[in-house]
């Protein structure tokens, strides 16, 4: 167990009573991982908005599995924890975005400079200056305010509410594979890993023209593609035959890739969705199918905000049965343990 | 130190001196891995054709880093050993073939069967049932004689010498890099490892519109590219900036890929043209960049003899410089032993 919840001795003095319910009455809250442990911390400041930005106050928010790796010390971040949102504007810092005060919105992470060559060349996300909400440089959304640059927003229509407004960072990160693949024929597609991820990436994967499966290990988030009409097998009664064209790593496990090489043609394609910090076990990943079956592996982070909102308003995509339960903010430090040691959780949302 | 030189019996009884002698005059030779231990058998048998085969006669045999794994249990082969070969067409199974015999021939190693999904597809190199010469399921060509179907066999031009041909094989596998990428404007290109692959890749490399530099450990190695006009570091003076479009790992080692990830642009391509075993060191490997710059890995393996055979004829490739020693075929055994051990060497041929 790695978090730690800190009680705020300010919040305590004061109200003497339930520490949550305290420091919500008389504090700007924010979930905070200070390198070694995560807290509430009451006396979060107002963030200032950059003549470019905006202040945003999160309406919905959602936790992911980098979250957890950043509280395990990936990216060695510091700050705010939390990317995944829908908000209001709530301010700006230049007049003439005005218009923008007390829109719904949504939005790119990647905050970027514009003058590297990795802009230059349109390839924004990758910015080599680039600061990423909650996880590189800047702080997160899980606070009661926080900033973005202003072109990273994107307004949500009132088709869409926020229970599904809050799915559009992941849900744009799945959608990102479509640009990345080439998809010829009628491919067969394995999305490995009945996760939070796995689950947004086979709905996705499934408007191909392509015969996609979902393999994973728990059999009642196996069992949501029921409804969605995609087919689903359990990993144990799967057959590793090498005759995939395309896997999509989503397990968030060191052993994903190794299954997935198990599984896919040669001259096939595994798209790697997850992030695998270095582990003991990697020590028996043999990386010679790659060479030996000419296997292409390509890595996929974020993608288009615009289209995942398109999707989401066009009723495509299921989110809503994807929540699992529901956090206030000033609850953050024990939804994050839930989630954490909870495999039959899919997704949790913080609500302020 | 892994070989293991087991004196023949017969030919000490025979000759009773000079052991490798001996055995040439009085038997075929074939250098052979038992799965222990590598040595010299002088009681093989002269391979009978199947119909559609050919028998061929070595002139000159390469050795290759594979041939070293595969003496530390890589595929699990078990039988004669080599791949790399230019030779001489002894007989046929069928008359119709019998045009071919007296020709000099280099050939594909990769045996299929023409009736799986990969060679109804066209993936003949990756046939399910394949055999592959030296390397699974069938003899390899550091012997007096040695059988391969008929149609894996191009004949070589007169203006290809043997010295040339017996590297059309590992040639190839650097022109199959070519048909896998696709080039756009004039990218940035480091072929990673100055061992014999990475000598031929960069020199097949140079022939794109790209800057081509090698990068390797080994200053003499390096210094024949002052000779082909291709740009070469040391790796220990080279910035690990991630501004290479493409990056080729032809390093042999754990580590390559992990330099490679750290030399390659967001976005870019790794070509991995290097099997790796599983080992402690992996336990190290972050695979993490792939997915945060979504870079996109190649597996690459054998390549098109023919395209390998006219770069060859039409000079543009030099290998001769790459030829470090040679070796009769009856002291396999100890070219074996000096190549693993020799850091300086870069390419060892056997000779009958």
């Amino acid at each position: 167990m790695f978090f730690i919840q800190i009680r705020p001795r300010r919040a305590d003095k004061l109200a003497g009573g339930s520490f949550t319910r305290s420091i919500r009455e008389f504090d700007l809250q924010a979930l905070l991982y200070d390198g070694r442990a995560v807290r509430l911390d009451p006396r979060y400041a107002e963030p200032k908005p950059l003549p470019d930005e905006a202040i945003i106050r999160p309406l919905k928010m959602g936790l992911c599995a980098t979250d957890l790796e950043i509280c395990r010390g990936y990216m060695n971040f510091k700050g705010v924890l939390g990317h995944e949102f829908v908000g209001v504007v709530e301010s700006v810092g230049d007049k003439q975005h005005k218009k923008l005060i007390g829109q719904r919105v949504v939005g790119n992470i990647n905050c970027v400079c514009s003058k590297c060559d990795m802009c230059q060349r349109g390839l924004r996300e990758h910015c080599r200056q680039r600061t990423v909400l909650g996880i590189a440089g800047r702080d997160g959304c899980f606070a009661q305010q926080f900033s973005l640059p202003v072109v990273n927003l994107t307004a949500v229509p009132s088709s869409v509410d926020d229970d599904q407004a809050v799915f559009v960072e992941p849900l744009a990160a799945a959608y990102q594979i479509l640009r990345q693949l080439r998809i010829e024929g009628r491919p067969y597609i394995t999305v490995l890993g009945d996760g939070r991820l796995g689950l947004l990436c086979a709905q996705v994967m499934s408007q191909l023209n392509a015969t996609v499966r979902l393999v994973g290990k728990h059999p009642q988030k196996l069992a949501l593609c029921e409804k969605w009409g995609v087919k689903h097998r359990l990993l144990s009664d799967v057959g590793l035959r090498a005759d995939q064209d395309i896997v999509v790593d989503c397990t968030g496990s060191p052993t994903g890739l190794q299954t997935a090489m198990s599984m896919v043609r040669p001259r096939g394609t595994i798209v790697l969705k997850t992030t695998i910090a270095p582990s003991p076990a990697m020590a028996n990943l043999d990386l010679s199918p790659l060479v030996v079956h000419e296997i292409q592996v390509i890595g996929s982070r974020c993608g288009p905000i615009p289209e995942a909102v398109n999707a989401l308003a066009s009723g495509k995509i299921d989110v809503l049965s994807l929540i699992s339960r529901r956090y206030k903010l000033a609850d953050g430090v024990e939804a994050l343990n839930r989630t954490q040691n909870d495999r039959q959780l899919i997704k949790v949302l913080l609500e302020p």
